[in-house]
């Protein structure tokens, strides 16, 4: 299979967008209709199905890759895991780019079951999922904390059926200062380490485009930072949460590129796949998404050197 | 409901043990009877299960707690999640303290999603819990590489139902130095620095025992440095991996105790639970556990203040 960085490359050109849409589904902003089904769990299930289904549908054609985050999934136990498995697979027959939004990290063996759960089926089948593993997912977003012992694993999975991952370099949220910021001794920041190990790690995973399938998250409510990361890590995708909800802008996303315009995905949650609410247009939830994601596109574009 | 502090500290003392045995079921050290039922999903569930359950039996008067880690588990998708409830509710409904290796680590409302679904539904209950969450967890494992943000909803939800949780501060894999030994300008590394917050976000959660809820993982492959971690957070319960397999001593442990000789809970995993192996007796898998166990606790009660 294609190396993860030259599909993502592929996918971005395709459709025009740097947008990869987040499917985070807190119940209490579901659509009316679909928030009556949430009270026993064979409903909660199908009521998760149908929104994410449902926002994938909505986007398919004009973003590349969607984000489900598992977190909002788990919370409804194996009913809402299920759900989590349908939707990535819905992502994926429908040709996007699944990131699977798990924050992992843990060591050695318990590294290498995580990867083997997340990563292994779905391309070594070519297909959807078996049932019985978590995703298809054609990246993860993993957490840095505990060194290459809880990386290698993945990348080594990654390696064998042309997938990738988002290592967690420096985030949006405002607490991201505590451990992130901290100056070391040699006058950069453990974000900056965190950048460099990045990219080391990501230099055997490149291809044709250049890009690596070793990518970072580096939160858009840094603007003044992007560019200092892209020197750090000059081959790395990057993956961009913050944009929008939480202030982000495409100007201030600018210095996140590559030259050529290539490496980055920005995210978008609540503000595309909630955007029913803003418009007042709970009976088209969808169309409101679609018109949140067409919005956001043309803004990033904007801005895309 | 009581501070998780107090129950741990209480837990201990009724056991005369400070050993938490991890369940860490990689299906080719499964015994051959269990190993034989693994081609399938549904036989790999109850493969997965009878173990679990199985070493939980051979050991639950002897120690006070258990950590089952979902790697393992979610590494057989739909079908080991499943396996994991049951584990946990075993565990649970026979008096040990679970702690969920989990190791996440988000933000704001996903941080929440995830706080929901492991920490809340079992102990609002006060039983079993409810198949449709994951756990029931006494506390769970969480990586503070996004600071406060990811920690705090765990601590609203454990304050609520007498739960704790263990903050990956300094770990006992070889490339925790990558990132955890970095040093700062101030002189301290980042772990010592993840310490002092974990000691600050600990200190509204202190329960009669003096010991507060919230913990740290801190590794036994770091003897040298235990001392000076317990004088970092004094009043944190340690959850310490690394004893056994990875190299870690019950002497090298003696400075991670309190000066009563609280504060402590040591995981084994693999030399306890596949202890057949070394034993060479497939057939009493159990007892080889238990046997196992009963040493880990008398080295361990040797060597404690």
């Amino acid at each position: 299979m294609d190396n993860f960085g030259d599909r993502l490359s592929a996918a971005i050109e395709e459709k025009k967008s740097v947008a990869v849409i987040g499917i985070d589904p807190t119940l209490d902003r579901l659509p009316p209709a679909l928030q009556e089904m949430v009270d026993d769990p064979v409903n909660k299930q199908d009521a998760l199905e149908i929104f994410g289904k449902g926002i994938i549908d909505a986007v398919k054609d004009i973003v590349p890759a969607v984000k489900p985050n598992i977190a909002f999934f788990e919370a409804h136990g194996i009913a809402g895991l299920m759900a989590y498995i349908t939707v990535c697979a819905h992502a994926h027959s429908n040709g996007l780019i699944v990131v699977g939004d798990v924050k992992r990290g843990d060591i050695g063996s318990t590294a290498a079951a995580y990867a083997a759960g997340l990563m292994r089926a779905p391309a070594k089948a070519g297909k959807l999922a078996n049932p019985f593993q978590i995703g298809p997912h054609d990246c993860v977003t993993l957490n840095p904390y505990l060194g290459y012992d809880s990386i290698g694993p993945f990348i080594d999975e990654a390696q064998e059926n042309g997938q990738g991952m988002y290592i967690l370099v420096k985030t949006s949220n405002p607490s991201s200062e505590e451990l992130q910021d901290l100056k070391l001794e040699n006058g950069q920041t453990v974000a900056q380490s965190t950048a460099r190990l990045v990219n080391i790690w990501g230099k055997a995973m490149k291809g044709k485009s250049g890009l690596s399938s070793v990518g970072a998250v580096v939160g858009a409510t840094h603007p003044e930072e992007l560019a200092m990361y892209r020197e750090l890590m000059p081959d790395t995708p990057f993956l961009i949460p913050g944009y929008g909800a939480q202030g982000g802008t495409a100007e201030g996303i600018k210095g996140a590129y590559r030259k050529d315009g290539t490496g980055v995905l920005v995210n978008a949650s609540r503000s595309v796949i909630f955007a029913w609410q803003k418009e007042n247009s709970p009976q088209d939830w969808q169309g409101a998404a679609r018109r949140a994601a067409e919005v956001m596109n043309q803004d990033l574009n904007s801005a895309r050197p």
